[in-house]
């Protein structure tokens, strides 16, 4: 019997391994598939290497902001090729990573409980004391949509496999894989159409920063709001796509159809209701959300295939902390909750750090509402990236910043200082004290929390009246 | 008798005027020549205006790296012009707000002191109880030269009123305006030479991070280290400059030689040698770090013309927090301080945050150098931006963050991050376990935190053993 048995070798799982195997040799690592991971091969790196050539496009194409005029045309045709070749780059880093593991610690296969302590794979049964479920997830796509169109309809699984950019195309869905792929085709060159079930795109909670995100990108990208396609044909070589606008009946043909509508767990591959038959609807499981332990077995669910969001940075964390849960069960602990961080790589960027807006407001926090708006903002203005906003959230009694959400040029590393911030328990007060170097995009945060303190002082006033 | 007279109308001397008003009508800002600021005028604004034109140019040329082909001659015409106009709107913004202040507080002209409680504009005596001094510095330039070249010769206050870019620049220093100058101008396609007294480019003190500098900036530029011109002479339309290299006489045609050796306070122009004979030299004047206070007297000197760095947010910061020393004279408090930070807008960037290299070791201060190289990073290398390295600064003792230096893509957002993190005074410990999202430049930064913990948790081991 093992210490411990790891199901699926993404990056939880293989952060799992890298910590378990710090305490003991008695382990197992099962996967299915190729040994790398989501993030690389069909995520995070390819993705943001896409993005990267459709910003410097636009860069190119709106120069004439920064007083430079040209007239270039663009050649996007080698754009696939180097998101191939430094996605390779990636993959083959993790991949010898793996290979350097001890070969009789890993187990290729599809693994399928039979029950708490036993796993079978390719008809042969392993037992451990305790597991990790690390098998990730996969997108969404509507199944008879498939059976018509083929290798015209693509996830985020198939796009990055494309050798060549498509003259154009249809992104159904407006979250934040939908969002990034649609504005990176479109600033490629890519004449991309998104269909938008809602009103919303992409991850932000605010209904002051989504006005912005709708307005700005509604004004770069073809979005049809609040409508689906109502039929999708594939005709020889270009797919057709009926839908209604203003209640006419109008019609699209486009190379691809991508489907972006989600991602579902891979935990129903796991056959868990042989552990339980109550466990047959994997949306329901009872996972502690503190501890990742399944109800009180000594099962612990870590990555995407947990109904988190699936955040890359988060899974590694969590496949590391929920090591100690298995080899000390059953004695098990909370593990270390990092301050959330969500970042969408849009342009704007979006993100959410803390608390989110909607959760502030659904837990009726007493907090304050900070805003600033990047259209004029100093640097901002220098870099013509005047575009977008953000609200930072403090606490009415303690001045404690709760969360922020941005819309704003390099959100990322804005982010990546409120949450820093969040995490270092710092006030409003001591965050207004602290260097804002000119001209920044920071000083655009200070004006947020500037306008949190004018409405706190405010308050001050009206309590003490 | 006033309770207090500003001298300048700069950054600092406009950030004092708004914070004394609160407390006194009672008072006179004193300004010579434009109402405006440095920082608009001849600083901040237009250099980041140039180099953000310039940093566009070459992401448009270096595009074939994002897998972008275009033959793009690029027409760098209105450039300038670009400069000029959002230039003169910050200006104009500087110029609105003085213009809304009472008229009666207001004295344009040079002022003169005759003793400590008095000073003399255009033949008229004006007295106050306290005064505060921000009347800024100005570029240092060789007076011989200027006879010699006349208008061909340029500092940072002639530059940017170009109306065209030259076809040719020789930079005569290698500090902060003269890298980030001298970047600009070679990227916007002006043939640059950069004279420089030592190997030193820049502000940064670590050897490892200099030596870094020095590589990547001499691909991009022509430096001629430890090389000054011998001999520059005016021909008719072109400066000719006669220098050595490799114990070689060379020449070199240029249209224009921009002195950028540093600049001068504007203290010596004050007559303060009339309070007391000792304060002939303005380089030596007793002014108390703390509290700005000169000597004893009811003076306080901010802003760039003290002989500190000239850091617009610390002329802001200093201007506002030294009002309260002036009105509650004689009872002089040390002012509060920011962590220091400065950032150079070349490309990699530069910061110094906190305690720098030098700083620490003059100090003999017992600290663990931990370091990340940029070139293989990951999401550097997705932007095509992978250059560079940087440095966290950690004591052995506390393990506490004590201060950074960098020389990396983005550098001016995780300047302030590290900046942040060492006014809430968080150790290294702290500072890894917070969220790094995926894939983004600040995980470089965790891997040269986690360098500083290997070398930690070594010396932890040698010092139980």
């Amino acid at each position: 019997m093992y210490d411990l048995i790891i199901i699926g070798a993404g990056t939880a799982g293989i952060s799992a391994y890298k910590e378990a195997i710090k305490y003991t040799q008695n382990i197992l690592i099962i996967n299915a598939g190729s040994w790398d991971t989501t993030c690389a091969r069909v995520g995070c790196m390819p993705s943001k290497l896409l993005i990267s050539s459709a910003n410097r496009m636009h860069d190119i194409k709106t120069a004439e902001n920064l007083g430079l005029q040209h007239d270039a045309v663009i050649n996007t045709s080698t754009v696939m090729d180097r998101l191939h070749k430094l996605r390779d780059h990636y993959i083959r880093a993790t991949l010898k990573e793996v290979e350097q593991w001890d070969s009789t610690h890993k187990v290729s296969g599809h693994a399928e409980f039979t029950n708490a302590q036993t796993v079978q794979v390719k008809g042969k049964s392993y037992q451990a004391k305790s597991f990790i479920i690390a098998v990730g997830s996969r997108p969404n796509f509507d199944a008879t949509l498939k059976d018509e169109l083929g290798d015209k309809l693509l996830t985020s699984d198939e796009i990055f496999e494309l050798t060549q950019l498509p003259k154009s195309l249809a992104v159904i869905g407006s979250g934040v894989i939908a969002i990034e792929l649609a504005q990176a085709m479109q600033r490629l060159g890519v004449r991309t159409t998104m269909f938008a079930r809602s009103q919303k795109i992409g991850a932000l909670t605010s209904p002051t920063l989504q006005a912005l995100v709708r307005e700005q990108l509604n004004n770069e990208l073809d979005i049809k709001f609040k409508t689906l396609p109502n039929q999708v044909k594939l005709l020889t070589d270009q797919v057709k796509i009926d839908y209604i606008e203003n209640d006419q009946k109008q019609s699209l043909e486009v190379d691809y159809v991508l489907s972006a509508t989600g991602r579902s767990s891979n935990l129903d591959r796991l056959g868990l209701e042989k552990i339980n038959p109550e466990f047959q609807d994997v949306k329901k499981l009872p996972i502690n959300k503190k501890t990742k332990q399944l109800e009180n077995l000594p099962i612990f669910i870590v990555g995407d295939a947990a109904p988190d969001v699936p955040i890359q940075h988060e899974a590694a964390h969590n496949g590391k902390e929920v090591v100690q849960n298995c080899l000390n069960f059953p004695d098990v602990q909370p593990i270390s909750a990092l301050t959330p961080l969500a970042i969408v790589f849009s342009q704007p960027e979006m993100a959410i750090i803390g608390q989110s807006f909607k959760q502030l407001e659904e837990k009726n926090t007493e907090y304050i509402r900070g805003f600033v708006s990047y259209e004029r903002q100093g640097r901002a203005l220098i870099l013509s990236e005047n575009k977008g906003g953000a609200e930072v959230y403090i606490d009415k009694m303690s001045g404690k910043l709760l969360g922020a959400e941005l819309f704003c040029p390099q959100a990322e590393h804005l982010a990546h200082m409120l949450a820093w911030m969040i995490d270092a328990e710092q006030d409003i007060h001591q965050i207004l004290a602290k260097p804002y170097y000119h001209p920044t995009l920071e000083e655009g945060l200070r004006t947020a929390f500037k306008h949190a303190r004018r409405q706190l002082d405010q308050q001050e006033v009206i309590d003490n009246s």
